[in-house]
């Protein structure tokens, strides 16, 4: 797969993901570290919350995202650095044993007006688990380089 | 600390955090499992980047946000859920040694029009680095509930 470049990318254009399963231990072991609260990390307190049973961080979510889109067919040139989200959403639970997938969607395809060599582009970017219920939805504005000229 | 409920809560309110140092090590041990880009992974390669070095990825920000966020004052009752942000951003990188803390302040309070035992909470949390510059601003909705009458 080539990398690449703002005039590769055009509104509407859609791009898939590999899949990625998340098992109970990996999602308590993230909770551990980064987010410590009883419906992340013991399954019979999680019966008492309003997810009715464990679930993954959402931070957990974004970084399986992000996983799985640095190895999808996105592939800007320069790599997927935002810098940050327009909208973050998480409208159903991760479950253990969840298998997640990606669905992202070309929103806006601009150049720079202040950089020749760069462009941005808006991508929403779902996750869906194996249910194809939406696990994440994301907004992110890319910077991305312009094709060099020859 | 006891917990906060919707009506301990008002517009203006600030809350501080402990602080989080991240290491060289931990930059990369999340990159590789998450983010396994070059700018999160390489010091070499990182130099080549727009970050001229090595830096951590958002989603670990994100991660060592919500872990500060967990420890902090703002404990509002029945925990950290969001349902999502509204903005994120990553103003400046994360570089190994930092050593980050918490700027919160909320920014909307509002009981629930259709469920009475529940509100929303609007914050804003800073994420800063020890130059005082700011690595990362979130602005999130939280539901919280009301004090439960006598």
């Amino acid at each position: 797969m080539t990398e690449r470049y703002l005039e590769d990318f055009a509104v509407g254009q859609t791009f898939g993901s590999g899949r990625a399963v998340v098992d109970r231990q990996q999602i308590t072991r993230f909770a551990a570290e980064f987010d410590p609260q009883s419906l992340h990390l013991d399954e019979t307190a999680a019966q008492q919350t309003i997810f009715q049973g464990l679930a993954a961080s959402g931070w957990h979510t974004g970084a399986l995202t992000m996983r799985l889109l640095v190895d999808s067919d996105l592939k800007p040139a320069d790599g997927i650095v935002g810098a940050g989200l327009d909208e973050l959403r998480w409208p159903h639970p991760v479950r253990p044993g969840d298998e997640l997938r990606l669905e992202c969607e070309v929103l806006d395809v601009r150049p720079s007006k202040s950089r020749p060599t760069q462009g941005l582009i808006k991508v929403r970017t779902t996750t869906l688990n194996q249910h194809h219920e939406p696990v994440q939805i994301q907004i992110a504005s890319l910077p991305v380089l312009r094709r060099p000229s020859v």
